[in-house]
Formats: C-alpha cells, structure tokens, sequence
C-alpha cells in the first residue's frame, strides 16, 4: 500500500460556543467562496464543547485571533493510505477500521500522536510535523511513502530504517482506558457535490450558525442523551458531511451511531487512544469512522454493530 | 389617495465598513433565515462610506452595540401612499415623483424631515414619530389617513385639522443646495420572490459581505467615477433590489442613472433635501427612486433622462 504525505501544513483550532458570532464572516468565505480563498483544507466539527476547525495555512490566516479561538500550537501534516489494489487485505470494512493495524498500531507505539479526521471519502491521519521522521521510520517497511510536492509525488526513504526504532522490541504504552459515551443519536455520512454547495447554502448556514440555541427546559444529562454533533469538511475540493439524521430528513443509507471518547477533555498530547478504539473494532472487522476534535474524540460505527461495540467497549474497561 | 402609517417602528443605523464582519452573523439571519427572526422589515443600502441599516424593532435587537454601529436616536415610523385608481394624476412616472407634491412638498413646509427608501413595490416615506402629529396635519387635507395596527388599518383623523397649520401663510424654508454627484454606473431595480432567495444566497452573501475588497491602485478621485452603491430590502415579505449592472450581467429592464445629494453628509435634521430634488422630477415628470442613506442621499432617475436631470441640476445650483 502507498502512503501520501500530503501538501497541506495544518493548524488545529477551537472556536467557543459563544464566539462563533464573530467567525461568521471568514467560516462562510472558507466553506461557500471558493473563489475568494486558497484554502484547499478546512474542516469544522461543532460538539457540545465547541467547534473545532481543521485548516490550511492559507485558511488560517482568515481567522483573528480573540479569547474565543484556541490553537493547538503545532503544525500537523494529513497523512493518506491510498490502496492500490493490491492490498492482501480482503476486509470490505471501510475506515479508520482498515488502518488501525497499519498505520494506527505502530504510531501508537512509537508514541506518535495523531488526530484523525475521517470523512465520506477517506481518512486522513494528522502528526505532527515534528514528529514525521519517527512517522515515516514506524511506517517505512509496511508503505511506500510519498511526499506530495506541488503537484508531484516524491517517495520518500527512511533516513535510517533500521536504525533506532525497534519495531518488537519497544514496550506498547499501556494507555489510560477513557470512559466511553453513546449517545442515542444517528447519523448519516454524505458526500457532495461542491457545485451544489450554493443551493443549500442557507440551510448549511441555519444548521452551522444558528441551531445552537438550547432547547428549553433540556438540562445538560436530558442533552447528553443525543449529542450535538455535525460536522463539515472540503478537503481538496471533495466536500464531506456527518450530519445528525434529525437535522438530514431526507437520509437513506447507512445509519451510525457514535461512541464519544474520553470523560475529560483529551488534549493533544496523549498517544494510543485512536489505536485503543480502532483495534478491537479492526479484530471484528467492523466499519468506523473517526473524528477527533479539540476535546474529545468520536467514533462513528453502523447501527447493526453498536450493541456488539458497546459490549466490546465494556469489556475492555472492565479489564483494565 | 389613501396614506398609511404602517405598523414599523423603525431605527436608522449604519455600519463602519471596517465593522461589517462582525455584523455577519446578525445581518445573514435578517436576510436569509426568516423562520428565526420576527423582523418584517429591513433594509441595507451598501454606500461608499458605510452600510446604512433600517429596521424594525425586532431586528434592531439583532445588533449588538459597538463602536461600529452608529444609531439615528429616533424612532421612525414609514409612510406609504396607496393610489386608489381615483387619483387624478395622469402621470405615468414612479416612485417619488408621484408623491413629490403631495407628500414631500408639504412636509418640507413643515419643517418636518424625512428619511426615503424606496423600492421596486413602492415608496417609503420615513418621518420621526415625535413629528407624527404634524406630518397628519399636514397632509389630512390631501389623503385619507390610516394607521394600521395588528392588521387593521384604523382611520387617523388630525386632533384640528384646521388649527395650527398655515399651509399657505408659512414661508417655504429657503434650503441649502446641496451640491450633487453624477457618477457613472448604470444601476437596475428589481424584485425578487423571496422563496428564491436561498438561491441565490452565496452570490448575494459575497456581494454584500465580501465585494470590499478595495481594487489595487485605484485612487478615491478614480473610484468616484463609479460609485459602490448596492440596496438590499425585504420589507412585509417583498424583497427588492438596486444593484449596478456589472454586479447583474444578466440584467434586462430599464437602467438608472445615480444623483448622489450631499457635498458633506447631510445628517438627520434638514429638511426639504427631498423636495428639492424630486419637486423639478416632478414639474418634468421624470420617474426616480430616491434612497435615503445615513450620510447622503440618492436619488435614481432613468437612463435616457440624465442628461435633462443633469441640466435642470445645474440650473437649479446656479440659481441659488
């Protein structure tokens, strides 16, 4: 299999609930002018907690720093599996789940920290840029790695590949279990045509900017009950959507359901907590997107598989 | 002819151009996302040197103090004349040329201002509640008067309508001639069913929030050559438009021409600047929109009348 080291030099941001008002004007310019900015990366995902926004440099620059806008102070680099066909994988799982052991394992034991972001298309595992010599040793003898320059795609050589890392002989780092939360809702996964972006421009703008005022009477536990969850990204032009199946009426298709990790805000810095998620889900062969964000991380896997999930889950905190 | 003081109570706001973006959020939500907001009327006209906002009281609450928002202190209620096929007018003309003698001329006598905002449906007539009382005096000899309240429209009769009001006797006021800009756009004035809006809402959106973008090496003295003038109004449901033919391609229809009224911005408190431009509209019978701004005015004639306006402006400069 190939791996790309992708053109984009990422921030990861974190808009509040309250100061989303304010980022109005560059979110629109970001997601419906296209012709106005060269961000070619940008993603947005609203949580109970905030937004976060996944960006490109040139993307970045459009956002003003306020008390409302956190950035995670690193630069991170979307790293893609592309299979090429000859894959002796014979998983029709899709997802984080066809990586877990390839690319997820052995970041996670090289004490990599990745934040992913899947969308309908494909995922894409984030590190930081400090980190991609390590990345490309830990991965260098299962991938033929590429760099993509400007167009071009240059393969890449371990400086060393059989220098420091060792592969086998290096202790997993036994991470911290976090508490898992599903919530009752479902969603589908959509992709779209960026030209039809304009017609349901005004709804888009409803769902992202103006849905948030809270229901009357709801308490925070009633809330948790269903999660607010939606989230948008045009990556490369291809545009992707997680959207919440009250919010999409219309959705035929797969359904998912969602397992929240982590019961207090994760940070950036802990390794393991993708690769604890995304293996036993690879030893079932069940299907799942993932989505990191500022606080917590999600998993989005198929409503027929969320009781066998759940128990799975269970039982791995159980033991630990 | 039948007045009515319809059921708005108004303000009249403008925004810095430097404060747009943070009016964003409030602004797309009046215009775009009826369902969230009780605002039935609203109106934004984009000059070069601010935005002035009219709106009712519900969306007056939509916009947050700032040091970019300047707000008129009064409130405003709009007059609007309905022609009931009695009229005695043959004239062919629209907009403030039909009401130029009826309406604006009197008022002017009284010393009463008023703030005008046109549209494609009709023409809005803003005067200060404070004035209402005289602004029946003045005009219950001309029209049947109703206010309309919660749907009805309730017959107004003047508290003595032969009291006070000397509408002979009182010296018209020997205003100030303003001087008067004729810039070189050709404008169009349309309408549009609001149910097409979501539409056509990213191209409206970058129009209003994202043209700003000053062209490189272009100086003030070549910018005032064309002059940016964009107004966007969706007042009970009807929305209407004045944008310049380059922003339009596809325009069809009659052209205007612009005569911007004002050397230096004329403030709220002067009155008879109406009626010295539409009065001589009048006598000519030339049709013409006329648009009200926080800092000038603007009146809008057809195309194939410029040249005639222009002369009988220059007429009227040299005479005062």
């Amino acid at each position: 299999m190939d791996l790309h080291i992708l053109d984009h030099r990422l921030r990861v941001t974190s808009i509040s609930k309250t100061g989303l008002e304010q980022y109005t004007h560059p979110l629109i310019k970001l997601i419906f002018l296209r012709n106005r900015t060269r961000c070619k990366f940008f993603s947005l995902t609203e949580t109970p907690e905030n937004y976060t926004v996944v960006l490109d440099e040139e993307g970045f620059k459009e956002l003003q720093p306020s008390e409302h806008l956190q950035v995670e102070g690193s630069t991170w680099l979307p790293l893609n599996v592309v299979s090429n066909g000859n894959a002796s994988s014979s998983s029709q799982s899709v997802g984080v789940t066809k990586i877990a052991k390839s690319v997820i394992a052995p970041l996670a034991e090289q004490h990599v920290s990745v934040f992913m972001l899947s969308t309908y298309q494909t995922d894409f595992i984030l590190v930081r840029e400090k980190d991609l010599s390590v990345v490309v040793e830990s991965l260098v003898e299962e991938f033929n790695i590429f760099r993509e320059e400007g167009g071009e795609s240059v393969p890449v050589h371990s400086q060393d590949a059989c220098n420091g890392l060792q592969r086998n002989g290096r202790e997993v780092p036994h991470a911290t279990v976090h508490p898992v939360l599903i919530p009752e809702n479902q969603f589908c996964v959509m992709s779209l045509d960026p030209d039809t972006l304009p017609a349901i421009a005004t709804i888009l703008i409803d769902v992202l900017f103006y849905s948030n005022s809270p229901r009357e009477g709801a308490s925070i536990d009633q809330d948790m009950e269903c999660i607010k969850f939606f989230s948008f990204s045009m990556i490369d032009g291809y545009v992707s959507l997680v959207m919440d199946t009250e919010a999409q009426k219309h959705s035929s298709g797969e359904l998912w359901r969602m397992v929240r990790i982590g019961g207090q805000p994760l940070g950036f810095d802990e390794c393991g907590i993708v690769a604890q998620i995304s293996q036993p889900l690879a030893d079932s062969d069940i299907s799942a997107y993932y989505i990191s964000t500022f606080s917590f991380d999600h998993a989005l896997v198929p409503e027929e598989d969320i009781v066998s999930v759940t128990e799975m889950l269970q039982a791995q905190r159980m033991s630990s």
